[in-house]
């Protein structure tokens, strides 16, 4: 989306990134974009992007699937069979039925909507700056979106974010997987005082927009204890991280542990590298209780011909370009280039992630760890004036995210690497001349 | 979307056209579509299609700009303007701000976020049989899921449908018009006594899934004189039915009059020829509301290059074909064709529509104008057989409903009428019979 109008500037409510001097993209590849004078930029953000910017399989699968048909999904095609047989093998067995739709946020309110149908509950709960999407519905579940809005509703409840770097219990709590997963059985029976029902714990399997944060393994499975005790479901909203970008694992929640699977799994971003596109999985139980209703579920655009064809696609070019193991190989390999930034550069605090979904925490002291939010800032923007797009995120604005397309290797580490190192470095004596 | 499973049947809550003998459609062209024999159907239905089944162009547009680049809109792009420029031209001057999005849902749940920032109000005035999408926010203002669900929230009034031949005023009121208008008019006063207060009246410009009704003249001028004085917009939700579908106008809205001009207009189905792409239009003085919140609207998918691209090309087809008088002149002979057959069987109780958006209401009575809703079942069965796609909508399941994709031309009418003709009187010999 993007708000145009024609007799005004654009308009704030879609931000630009960097707004002051916006680049005009024309062209992309792979990792790299291109603005209208040639300039080449390392992408270091795009996660839409998954399998590399206008791959060719993804662009020629859509383009003959768009030759030969493209309607909605009232008359069968074997394409969404085949589609939802390749996803189900990605999954747990359990987790076998697919609701195919057009964004990540249509994906996490019909989530929503199983939930709720199926609990006969209404009450979630999220994560503290967690973002679920632009709908309605949505902002009602993103503190990030209803904290500046209109307020919480009193069906939501935020518990704090799982971060042992910043958050409430730290890495050297003595257990804090057992102390976070409390923080929800405690809202759950603060909620049953109040004659209130849980329908769902909703949250993203490696919360982003909360500051590239890696749950500690086993959080989900006390978490989900506590939230099915209460005769909640849990839903793991992989928008952002699925499709293989932790590498170790197709999906992130598969990073707490073999013996943990949700009940509803939500997919966008990736799935169709940049086609409007999302799923839904979820168990049979679950899709039963809702199609009990008797009211049908109708997408019109949703799990079409060539939505599928895409998808399709995305996968066949993630097996065959063995792109999960490439992010575990080149994410180890940045992980350590950053850590050696973090012994030289003291603004580093913490350096986290998996594969390639990685974070790095600025910060101003070690003690306070007060996020550099300024700095990073000011990183970003020199970093776009040596062709590198990155951006920040967490309730500081002091994070800095990576998230490339998966092809992003071993080179464009190292060169990124070495502009950051240049950067701090120039910060750092600037720093010390004032 | 679908439902799909791999170990159940395909479940209940996504409804296949035919489903005792659903069709596998492998292929489709123009106004036809195919099956995996080879065989050729009318297509009768798909509003989506709008100019026609994979057309060449819109099908080159998206691969063109697919090979280029597709990313979100933090970055500039020709084609966002371009298409803002295009669409800002088909529409009064007033309405000059766009929002791109990626589904006719996703569209109407911004209108309403937009209608009740601008306003700070929360109620919603709909009409009986309304749909107006799948998400959370959407069913509640939908009369046709919301009675079949959880039932109605406190915040929507439903006024009756300005449907002339089956409601409550009809042909021979001295003044429907009014008589309708008033209706809204009363169910302000009575939320207003309520405490209360009108944030949208919203409404399809011709409701379709209510049976394919065609407001009179003037209804909308005096429903927004009302809501506009309650401090309350007008959203016209132009999904099924906007783009030339109705000839003699763009938006079917304006059908109204050309003193009529909505606050706010959603698009969705036609818009990309079956690409996810979706829009919101509307004045200055909402959005400039709407980014007053501070709170930024980002849709990763939306509005992208190849969206947009896709979007430009469809409305250069409905130029350089000239399908807007094309609709007039088929839709005319269409209806021309039909009101003869009127004259021949009783059961055709009315024939209504404008272009190509056309009801025909099966009745077992003149009279009582009873809804002939197993007779047309029969009908649309039987069409199938002889190739035809056609299906019913209205609460009595009983109106014949024709949007097909625009290209389709007079001998398609013909054919199509022929059909009808054939099956009715066979319909009526094997009634006689009995």
């Amino acid at each position: 989306m993007i708000l145009k109008s024609l007799f005004l500037p654009p308009s704030s409510s879609c931000k630009l990134f960097f707004s002051n001097d916006p680049l005009k993209i024309v062209k992309a590849k792979g990792q790299y974009m291109y603005d209208e004078n040639g300039r080449q930029y390392l992408d270091c953000i795009n996660n839409v992007a998954h399998v590399g910017h206008c791959h060719p399989d993804v662009v020629k699968a859509a383009y003959e699937q768009n030759q030969l048909l493209n309607t909605n999904s009232r008359y069968l095609h074997d394409n969404l069979v085949d589609y939802a047989d390749r996803l189900s093998k990605t999954l747990p067995e359990k987790l076998c039925i697919f609701y195919f739709l057009n964004s990540g946020s249509e994906a996490n309110d019909l989530a929503l909507r199983l939930a709720r149908q199926y609990t006969k509950h209404e009450d979630v709960i999220v994560l503290d700056h967690a973002y679920h999407g632009h709908l309605t519905s949505l902002i009602d579940i993103s503190p990030y979106k209803f904290r500046n809005l209109e307020g919480q509703k009193e069906w939501v409840h935020v518990a704090p974010v799982p971060d042992t770097y910043r958050g409430l219990y730290r890495e050297d709590h003595e257990d804090s997987v057992t102390a976070y997963a409390d923080e929800v059985k405690n809202i759950i029976e603060h909620a049953h005082r109040k004659g209130r029902k849980i329908a769902a714990f909703f949250v993203e399997s490696l919360p982003s927009v909360g500051g590239q944060i890696i749950p500690p393994a086993g959080y989900f499975q006390k978490v989900a204890g506590h939230v099915h005790k209460a005769g909640g479901v849990f839903i793991a909203d992989e928008i952002q991280v699925g499709f293989g970008r932790v590498g170790k694992h197709f999906w992130a929640f598969q990073l707490q542990g073999e013996d943990f699977i949700p009940d509803i799994v939500t997919m966008g971003k990736p799935i169709g590298n940049g086609h409007p596109l999302a799923c839904v999985a979820t168990t049979k139980e679950i899709a039963a209780a809702f199609a009990a209703t008797g009211v049908e579920y109708f997408n019109t655009f949703g799990g079409n011909p060539v939505s599928c064809a895409t998808g399709l696609a995305v996968l066949d070019v993630i097996e065959k370009e063995h792109l999960q193991a490439h992010a575990t190989e080149v994410g180890n390999f940045l992980m350590k280039l950053l850590k050696d930034q973090q012994i030289k550069h003291p603004i580093i605090g913490d350096v986290r992630g998996c594969g390639l979904f990685i974070g790095v925490d600025l910060i101003k002291d070690q003690v306070e760890r007060t996020p550099a939010t300024a700095e990073a800032e000011d990183l970003i923007k020199r970093l776009k004036e040596k062709c590198i797009l990155l951006s920040t995120d967490g309730p500081g604005r002091n994070v800095l995210k990576f998230k490339p397309p998966m092809c992003f290797n071993m080179e464009d580490a190292k060169f990124l690497v070495e502009t950051i190192d240049k950067i701090l470095t120039d910060m750092e004596k600037e720093c010390l001349n004032h």
